[in-house]
């Protein structure tokens, strides 16, 4: 371990065997953290080129279980965002993209800290389970065409083990790293083709458009070394996407955006992203894709397909015909703008941080959330405001709860008196061929 | 930590608390290994600025015991080799500075690995013990005015764990690394001026000429800016130093200098080396103390120090008068030269491990070493050697130790038509205002 150390902290390019040899000796327990701290921090600071980080993806991912779909008929696509705030977009894009005969098998996680997690959504559907048996799982994926569950098995044990390292040794923002780190994880859950929606702004890991841009281009060369077609999506986090901002309130964003009456961002994202999931599943060129997303988000196809979903995991789907039976939560709060002027920007993070504190999210793994808690935002970047006017309905179980987190949802908003520009929602969508940038 | 290492990861300049909170953490155990190993490679690849050298250093320093030499009258200076094969320097250089007036309150390693260590040299002196008080080791130094012990009390415990990792993860071979952690234990060990001895050449931690420069720079600004006149010689390592190479052996050499009629290379370095100790503690320009010292290595003043000293300490220095007096090896072997030609290169890395596979050393800590092994050259790098000839002899307890080390002793020199060139003995001095090179 020492020369393989040695080796990349002198600028050198390592070997398959050598890469194999650290992911087996480091998953094993042969080789010690302070090893493998040193070695990431030479990675970090040295780089990797595409074929070293396409074979350590390749042997992180075959560290553990590797899902085999090929008993599911079909083109197998998965999805997978870098996490962002009010991004709800996989219980929108699954089932659209399921309703016109891809297959979408997902594993999906939790929520932790500002981001929220899809299987916490989706757990706001009274007796919905995201723990199924996999032969369930394949199941529902064969007769619906789309599954949303927790991961399940011991998949990729090394990302486990290295994601824990790096976050105590300031190795975690390495495009290489992070690269390796999704796609093996995308690689594991065996899918023939992966779409990735890399999230850019002040609520995303990536808060440059060029960083996402990198990040993407590494993922999608990995995609193409190992085999997996892949494209990414940058896409914009530098606001919350949508108005809904915790689990049944997003829910509810999704039933309305499956109607085709949700907020125009979410609609636009969400019409690209599963535009490119069937153009993926080798349904047509983008454009006829775009037009096929469109209409199965407005003729109550996806709709369907979701609530076919949610009743095929146990959900009781009479709360997404009525989304007035959801539980309520204890309390609501209305933040009022302070002034006149522009909602100039939305520091994304802070918002994300702040459903925490309503309750809606998790500081620590493991903890227990309120379903029922939010924000439903009045006001975005780029609107008009009047003083006095609501921008945003604080939802928690207490009053205090949510005074308390009023005053740190308001330092996350800029209200000035100068319009902001429009920013684009769709900043680029990276192939194989190269980076399509829309700005 | 996590954001201290982020910081130097990004090439940032720490703080003179930062590091001090890395050093102290990492002492005490708060800050694991794992943080420390991506700090450490951190360095490797951004470096450090003088100023956080010196930081580092003195953190380093004052983890541990600090030695006050303050109750001995007179300028202390300490002198440190980066250790070689052969270097007895310490044991010539330390009574001839000490018998003009200069206090020497050296503390002393063991051999390990292919350098040896002054203290088993010392220890071949039947009686002599390097293990004494602190009370009695500053008596002597003030009595005699030298004094060679082993390290005592708990001397930059920060160095010994930090040592330990870099030896494990690829992160030793750092100037800023090797500097603070010589420079912490000189600091440590109180003297008032220090001289250097870097070696350079394939015998030597540091194989190019270069790199010792650099090095030796690195320490002597550590010690301006801690207030510790430091110089520093860059001296050649790439054959061994003398003609003795073993415990005993090395001290009949040591002796036969010290009356003025050691080999040339050995006398040179052993003059510039004393003279540049003078020069620290203020006895005149360099060429006024180069003639002193001189003068003390063919006087007999030098010996009658050395003598003085090894009494002191206990010695029973009748076998410094009659060295035929020292335990006989139980078996000698005399290596010959196997064509006509010049010895054109030595590897001295391989002469030391040579020594060790004799008997002279060790490989792991704490193993015993036999005083009497060894080997004497006849014939060094430059020399004109004719087939036959004795090129060098080998002691050790048995003829078969004698055979095998022979075969890697054969394998370490070079025998070829081409008469090599000649390489300077003293390469650089180094010191606050300057390199001065001698090539």
């Amino acid at each position: 371990m020492y020369d393989i150390i040695a080796k990349k902290r002198d600028g050198g390019t390592l070997t398959q065997e050598e890469i194999q040899y650290f992911i087996t000796g480091y998953v094993n327990g042969d080789i010690p953290d302070y090893q493998a701290s040193a070695f990431l921090m030479a990675i970090y600071l040295r780089g990797m080129s595409a074929a070293e980080t396409a074979q350590l993806t390749l042997a992180m991912a075959h560290s553990g279980d590797m899902v085999d779909l090929s008993a599911i008929s079909g083109i197998k696509v998965d999805k997978h965002s870098t996490g962002g705030v009010g991004d709800k977009t996989t219980l929108i894009v699954a089932p659209v993209a399921a309703s016109l005969g891809v297959r979408v098998a997902k594993m999906s996680g939790r929520g932790l800290g500002h981001t929220g997690g899809t299987i916490d959504k989706l757990e706001s559907i009274p007796g919905l389970s995201t723990a199924l048996s996999q032969k369930r799982f394949f199941e529902i994926v064969q007769e619906v065409g789309c599954c949303v569950v927790g991961q399940t098995g011991n998949l990729v044990p090394a990302d486990k083990k290295m994601y824990a390292l790096r976050d105590v040794t300031a190795t975690v923002s390495s495009i290489p790293l992070i690269a390796s780190s999704i796609m093996s994880k995308k690689i594991a859950a065996g899918a023939d083709r992966i779409l990735l929606d890399v999230k850019t702004g002040s609520g995303a890991f990536m808060k440059t458009k060029e960083d996402s841009i990198r990040l993407a281009e590494a993922m999608v060369q990995i995609g193409e070394h190992v085999g997996r077609r892949t494209v990414a999506l940058i896409t914009d986090m530098d606001r919350p996407l949508g108005r809904c901002i915790g689990n049944a309130l997003e829910i509810k964003e999704v039933c309305q955006t499956l109607h085709g009456e949700g907020p125009d961002d979410l609609t636009t994202v969400c019409q690209e992203l599963a535009a490119n999931m069937l153009y993926l599943a080798g349904k047509g060129e983008p454009d006829v894709c775009r037009k096929m997303a469109r209409e199965q988000m407005s003729n109550g196809a996806g709709f369907r397909k979701f609530e076919e979903m949610a009743a095929a995991q146990g959900g009781d789907i009479s709360v997404l015909e009525n989304p007035d039976r959801f539980p309520k939560a204890g309390a609501s709060y209305t933040v009022a703008a302070e002034q006149d002027g522009w909602m100039t920007a939305m520091d994304t993070e802070k918002c994300g941080i702040t459903a925490v504190e309503l309750g809606a999210g998790r500081e620590k793994k493991g903890e227990a959330i309120d379903h029922s808690a939010g924000i439903v935002l009045q006001k975005k970047t780029g609107d008009r405001v009047q003083r006095g006017e609501p921008i945003a309905v604080l939802y928690a179980a207490t009053d205090e709860k949510c005074r308390a987190a009023a005053e740190l949802f308001r330092s996350a908003v800029v209200i000035s008196s100068q319009k902001p520009t429009a920013v684009p929602l769709i900043h680029a969508r990276v192939t194989a061929d190269g980076v399509e940038k829309f700005a």
